[in-house]
């Protein structure tokens, strides 16, 4: 296997400036919230408030948005694993070729069509008109192990933290890999302590009084682990798993250890459970028993960023403490338990976890870096996970390092930094007036490093459900700028006409936020440039592509279709 | 609560040798096996080899032997969670009133008689002469934290080495405490790192082709924790929590942290499984079914000790590393699985796990204390489990530390250094020229700091399984020198005749290794001497007592009895 070689050079400026010495390191915390969707909190990351936001109380987000930096333009894989593993690795899902989220056993393919292995998850259907690509059904594994079948081989990104002095802590859900394969276990990927985190994608309950899953009754391999302190209590899982956090970070302040703490949640995924802390504030304000739900749910959330703030307020270590906000893809849209009307959720954006279209794949994001990025600032440069692996390198200050994988993303300190004090000074001199010029307000290349028409890529070759919907299974995109292409591949097939019954549609997200009006018709030309850009990428990517089980053959390229 | 303060003035003399500085402190690795018999290795702790040590071949327990000293006369408590309990807070199990298995889940008593809250696990019933007595079902609980009802409050000796700057990592079977209870978890027990540390007290399978139990056709709370790595695979649990162990290593290694490592095998508990590796050697010696599979699981803790051995070898730090090595109570006498004939598995000693006799609670026992202890040498002092927690705390230079509890147990490391050196020097004089000879020397107190008559209590006040067995339930016992007396509470109820058919037992368990020979009736004055020491210590510690249903009354001391 090829090692790539990094130094300081080849990384952003900034660098050197944040790691002058082990000693003065600072300490990252990476808070990720499970499909948690963009407008499902009191913090708007949009142009202005949305009916949707009113839904929450988010007061700890809020004091993090005041402290740090928004990012109103964060984009996410459509499911979990996808997210989590370029997080890990730097790569794109579609370059990684983990495109969806992987099954809780071994070498079983979580495709709604075309199971492997006969009916392990789904069984494929005559009636099917795909087959399921060729993917890394297994997930991510750290290099340097013996690595099982249908994976992706990286250096995790939290052993390079580890090598460089980190203390690093995983607490929650980790999902980069099935079981029975090195990639289930964070010790694998460089973390020291793990709570909690295994090959589940989410908890077979949240509650205390269920042991998490731990009863013959509930049992199933998604029953959350190493939580036993807390079985037949009345206690919801963000809350044991938040005390559990704040436990394992007694170590490394009295070792005057710089430490990285990923808290992965995995609320707010399903089950959809009520956190009784909350619920009644929003059933009160009435919302129906679905949506109190999840609101308390987010709730939960909420109150754990802001015991993490407070105690690193307490133990002293705020202003040494980076705290990164985001969530993993877009809220579900298209689960019953979550109350309200299905495929909403997301609104003003279109559908939700799953798809390519907005509801999917544009998540809350923010970032505070104490000194270092302008309070109350918002940065609209679009932004992929991919970019969160050379970005914590550069955060934690490591300058030289080896790894097996081609990274694809772009650090984000320079933008985080120089890009949130151009802001700040932009709204000084009264160029930002309110939240909508806020959000216009565009950070050039010369201080980011990133051009804010760079192209970002999403790739869903998969039925995502039992059921076919063409909102979102087998899309794929590209946006540049404020046009994004969607690649509806089933409309490839001759006689199929879903959605807007083109294969290539064309949006222009800053004017029509909710991808309503597909104008694909009106602008051929930039169809055509960006189906090239999309096709190019996914070539050079090798990226996994459904079968058409008619012909035998691979849905072609964006770029290769008859118009 | 009264918190005691201790200060190095109170500790044994070596501890400022082996504590000059934080940069100098050994480590130290806690090697726990789990229900494994005095006679099932191939060293051999007797006087002689036995019949049962053939079973057996245990290399990297003799290269052990070899490199550091073997106690030839150690004691644990009949079953699991006592003797865990008494090396984590220094506490007798009678004083502790932790005298029996914590049921996995939380408010349900283990006794196999006069079960609270109903039938939980067992039901009373009419026939029983005794009901249940009145103990801490829940366990050991950590001070400092909210505590639930029936527990015993401590300071663990975890979080004092940890205080002092160890590294502290837990790997394997925890089962202080029941689930739903603080003490269900080595994080609040100190512990930095947990790796399958649960409620658990056994695994609900060794394989990981059955996952180690977390399928749904075997699930229950016993299934391990924290695997999900191997599941799938041909491992052997005692395997994969090596490599884990080792793993968990590296971190404390590559930042030059002293480290604490309680390496707590759940084999060789029940259920007997087969490990592939060792099985076939067994077999072809002629062994059964069940005998084969348990030596198999005896080898896979033997190379497993190798395996760290080497490791700590090949790191360079082996010299700085003290091996302490030891069983958690008797071998099993009384599991069909285990093949051979019920009640020899401890042969020569009497009886097994559960029971008073021999077989319960002497156990094997080593320790290397690099540079400290003479090679190869035997001491044969009786020591106890609740020396543990004093004995940790010299190795490990904590000489000033606060605590809640008052500690029964005394500091062994003079009697391993010293008394080691004292008995090589004796090899060398001529004085001790075999096994036999070895075994026999005795370190006077003067050397040792503790008097090799002093009395060493076990209460075992319960019913172990639903049949009532009087070779195991209801006894208590004290050993002073060769005395050992055997209170068989069962004879004190008129009508009652057990065992021998009087309540008080008096055995020379230096002629009678066996408990053969009972000889109360022909030293009764011993016999009141012997009694009365165990009633004024069971009265000093409020022991719990069985409750005799025809009266309501407890069971008298058993000084108090009329013979």
């Amino acid at each position: 296997m090829k090692t790539r070689k990094y130094t300081a050079a080849g990384l952003a400026l900034l660098a050197p400036a944040l790691a002058a010495s082990a000693r003065q390191k600072p300490n990252i915390v990476f808070f990720l919230v499970d499909d948690y969707g963009w407008p499902e909190s009191s913090v708007a990351y949009g142009e202005e408030v949305y009916p949707r936001n009113l839904q929450f109380h988010t007061p700890n987000m809020e004091r993090l948005a005041e402290k740090g930096v928004i990012l109103t333009q964060a984009y996410a894989c459509p499911v979990s694993t996808p997210t989590r593993t370029s997080l890990m690795s730097g790569m794109n899902a579609a370059h990684s070729h983990i495109t969806n989220w992987t099954s809780m056993a071994r070498d079983e393919p979580s495709d709604a069509v075309g199971g492997k292995n006969g009916a392990a998850i789904y069984e494929e259907l005559d009636t099917d008109i795909f087959r399921r690509p060729e993917w890394n059904i297994n997930g991510l594994c750290p290099d340097g192990v013996s690595a099982p079948a249908d994976v992706q081989i990286a250096t995790p990104v939290v052993r390079l933290l580890r090598d460089a002095g980190y203390y690093t802590i995983h607490v929650g859900k980790a999902h980069w890999a099935s079981a029975g394969t090195p990639g289930s276990s964070p010790y694998n990927m460089g973390f020291t302590v793990n709570i909690a985190g295994t090959n589940a994608g989410l908890p077979k309950s949240y509650l205390g009084t269920d042991n998490f899953g731990n009863t013959p009754e509930l049992w199933n391999m998604s029953a959350v682990q190493n939580m036993t302190e807390y079985y037949g209590d009345e206690i919801f899982l963000t809350e044991a798993l938040t005390r559990e956090a704040l436990k394992t970070l007694e170590y490394p302040i009295e070792h005057k250890q710089p430490f990285y703490l990923y808290l992965a949640h995995y609320a707010t995924h399903t089950p959809i459970q009520k956190d009784d802390r909350f619920f009644r504030e929003y059933k009160e304000m009435g919302l129906d028993n679905g949506q109190s739900k999840f609101s308390s749910m987010v709730a939960g959330v909420d109150k754990s960023l802001g015991d993490l703030m407070d105690y690193l307020e307490k133990k002293g270590i705020a202003d040494n403490t980076i705290i990164i906000f985001m969530a993993d893809n877009g809220g579900n849209a298209d689960v019953k338990s979550k109350g309200g009307v299905p495929h909403t959720q997301c609104a003003p954006l279109r559908e939700g976890k799953g798809s390519c279209y907005q509801g999917g794949i544009r998540v809350p994001m923010m970032v505070y870096i104490p000194g270092k990025t302008a309070a109350g600032t918002r940065i609209n440069t679009p932004v992929v996970p991919e970019d969160l692996f050379p970005t914590l390198l550069e955060l934690g200050g490591v300058r030289s390092y080896q790894i097996v994988q081609p990274v694809d993303g772009k650090s984000l300190v320079p933008l985080l930094t120089k890009g949130s004090r151009l802001a700040a000074k932009a709204a000084k001199k009264g160029e930002i007036t309110d939240q909508k010029s806020a959000n216009a307000f565009v950070i050039p290349e010369t201080v980011s490093g990133i051009d804010p028409e760079r192209p970002i890529f999403f790739h869903y070759p998969h039925q995502w459900k039992v059921d076919y919907k063409p909102e979102v299974d087998f899309l794929s995109t590209v946006i540049v700028g404020d046009w994004k292409l969607v690649y509806v591949m089933m409309n490839t097939v001759p006689g199929q006409r879903v959605a807007d019954g083109v294969p290539l549609e064309l949006y222009n997200i800053r004017e029509d936020i909710g991808e309503k009006h597909n104008v694909a018709a009106q602008h051929p030309e930039i169809v055509a440039r960006l189906a090239k850009v999309l096709g190019d990428r996914l070539r050079s990517w090798n990226a996994s592509m459904p079968i058409v089980r008619a012909t035998g053959k691979p849905v072609p390229w964006p770029d290769e279709i008859v118009l």
